[in-house]
């Protein structure tokens, strides 16, 4: 009965901070017009070796007694954006483009478990995809969607970090290295690694050492999109395709609505380890939580889904939710109570329970969630029940037609009449609220 | 890219209607007082099979390079009772008893996939369970929630079957059977098959003809609780056991409030294959499509979980989502639209985009869910746009500041001047309906 390692299960206080975070996600997803998306847990193994450079990671699926006709190997999905271009695929005539959907599912990972790292784990996607061609419009739309969702969460302040792989390929032709796009996988690593180790690592991939100095000094630029044109100019290197990217990371960074708690900046190191990124990149740092690394990440990937006739462009955007939250509840992100109810309804005897009843019927009629006392015990155990669960308010019923209800505010004490057709919890009371986490030094 | 049977997906449009469905349950449970829980989608292989009789249809999950320390044997989850259990016993001391829970996750079974049958697929379960005792009032209670929730959906007519264990078990007692449990998974075979067959698998399982034939004149009666009670005794058997399961029994049948498209019955028929259940049991058939089975089961366990000091006893009830939904959306149930989208914002031109994006930011606040244009083209080709989408207000943003805004609503073709801090659609409109499917004869 141990718990498995890289597995994180959340008590019902815990999940109400995760169910809040969702629910605030879908919110703003919705709000922009994204319509929503499941797709199966499992893919062909097949579907999912091709895309990533990940086959040590994948969980294969087989049934216990497997039996002839089951011809496909299963695995479970690793991210979803595999899985969502296999759906856009297998459903183009049925879908109007540019197709915009968010989508909130767990993946699986067979990785060694470490901190903000699991093996299961749930993540929160938007995407926009077109057919043929997607305007560019759509890389600014997602990061703004997305950090429009962000800025609302009981978290702390984030950086969205943008960078554009036309930039990184157009600088390597710029000076003259003929396979820049290996060159990408060496930088990316640029944040664990000291400056002096990437270097060799790149002279080993070929670079001469002036080469290698100049993509350095490139991925160390960051700032405003404005800023990070200017000092790449100052560089000194041209190509067209360095100008197409500079255009499009300024475009994105500036294009981006200010949000508080959200900050939004071009950083050349970003690279993206997947190779189906064709432009826009993001990552994302959490302050105070560096060493979580990136919890939101993802770019534009023109070739990700096509078939023989069409290509379908994508730019998308994905959160790890638990990446994010199960760190933050671990430091002492709650909610203020366990359960829905705002009310239990006391229970002076059995008898008493089709009154009590009716009592939690007329309040859950007006969206107040109400639970009836489980059994007639003393007036203080209930009142303990309730304190146990954080209900805040404890109802007691007329005893006759002519007596008065009454409910009680058990952090106050304080009693008043009140009739079930008409009293009212504060609004504060009337769902859980989450305690926000403003810093890790305040913990 | 062949679609893979028995893992159903939907399109957005069905997907609306599943959400909706959802989203319910979530509402009547929460307002009931239960907390949500998720459990993690693997259990170790022991804890599956430990408590089931259906080692067959699991699907077990492996790391495609396993490597030394991955010792548990692992498989996916195949309904949430049983994690549920395991849940409860390893959070048994930061839990508050009784503790009820609400759960909605994917569920999978290797089974051979037919109508209403999935290998993935969603389940929805309330359950309440206790430390060392349930107080039988959680019995009806599950019962009365459920029928709550499934009453408020744009379903068909439901029936909710409800037996009890000890009914079957003392009245088999009392006409001499020594282990009546034997007999419960075959009169559960008696929608299936003919009285005769079931007769004759009786007396193969032991029982002489005149035993058979009381428990199939027993497991012949249904009505309401009074009614049931009376004609069990008109049998002519008794037993304490047997007692107290009609009293139970008419207890929760007759304890549960009527509602709309939700007959609640006694009917004996109703036995349940899981050993785990120890009293109540539930299923519950649908109008025009029974052919699917149970799409909502259930009942009492006073054993399925244990530790060495401490049996937790519970009930709970379990909707097959997927059973329920599947159908119905291939027969046309569906939501009026495929987004969220109320209104789509019209683009002239490239320069008239930030205006355009201030028109939707400012209806977004108000909660109005919103889409600009993707490029600028002609208008008419941008309210087909919208129209293909299901999207039913277009607004033409002011050309110039001092000239006025207008929204169309693109069904009746009418046009008037609005202004986005004010303007609200009509509430219909301000998220996707459901187009209810009242009997199957209707489609």
């Amino acid at each position: 009965m141990a718990k498995l390692s890289g597995f994180p299960e959340f008590l019902p206080a815990e999940r109400a901070v995760e169910q809040h975070v969702l629910d605030h996600l879908r919110r703003v997803f919705e709000l922009h017009g994204f319509a929503n998306v499941e797709t199966r847990a499992v893919e062909t193994l097949d579907t999912l070796l091709r895309k990533g450079e990940i086959d040590k990671e994948v969980y294969v699926v087989q049934r216990l007694n497997a039996e002839e006709g089951d011809v496909a190997e299963l695995a479970l999905h690793y991210d979803l954006t595999v899985p969502f271009a296999r759906y856009v695929l297998e459903n183009a005539n049925e879908l109007d483009f540019p197709f915009r959907r968010w989508q909130i599912q767990k993946v699986w990972r067979g990785e060694r478990p470490q901190q903000g790292r699991f093996r299961e784990f749930t993540q929160a996607d938007i995407d926009i995809v077109g057919r043929a061609s997607l305007p560019f419009q759509a890389d600014v739309e997602v990061a703004q969607v997305m950090a429009e969702a962000l800025a609302g969460l009981p978290i702390p302040a984030l950086t969205l970090q943008v960078s554009n792989r036309k930039v990184l390929e157009g600088f390597g032709l710029g000076v003259g290295i003929a396979e820049p796009t290996v060159v990408m996988p060496i930088i990316d690593k640029l944040d664990k690694l000291p400056r002096d180790k990437v270097h060799a690592d790149l002279l080993a991939a070929g670079l001469t050492a002036d080469q290698a100095d100049a993509v350095l000094d490139l991925a160390e630029i960051s700032g405003s999109g404005a800023e990070v044109v200017e000092r790449v100019h100052a560089l000194g290197v041209s190509h067209p395709l360095l100008d197409e990217g500079l255009a499009e990371l300024a475009a994105v960074v500036d294009g981006v609505q200010p949000r508080d708690g959200v900050t939004v900046i071009a950083d050349l190191r970003i690279a993206r380890g997947l190779d189906y990124y064709t432009g826009t990149v993001f990552e994302t740092r959490m302050a105070g939580y560096e060493n979580l690394g990136s919890i939101c990440s993802g770019g534009r990937y023109d070739q990700l889904a096509a078939d023989r006739r069409t290509t379908y462009p994508g730019v998308g955007i994905s959160l790890g939710v638990s990446r994010l939250l199960v760190p933050l509840v671990a430091d002492g992100l709650k909610a203020s109570r366990a359960v829905p109810s705002v009310v239990l309804v006391s229970l002076a005897d059995d008898e008493a329970r089709p009154a009590a009843d009716a009592v939690a019927r007329h309040l859950r009629a007006r969206g107040i969630a109400t639970e009836v006392a489980p059994k007639p015990e003393k007036f203080g155990k209930q009142i303990q029940h309730a304190e146990r669960r954080g209900i805040p308010f404890v109802w007691f019923p007329a005893a006759t037609p002519s007596d008065e209800h009454s409910v009680k505010d058990i952090r106050s004490g304080d009693q008043v009449p009140a009739d079930p057709d008409t009293w009212d919890p504060p609004p504060a009371d009337l769902t859980p609220v989450i305690r926000p986490l403003n810093a890790k030094e305040q913990l």
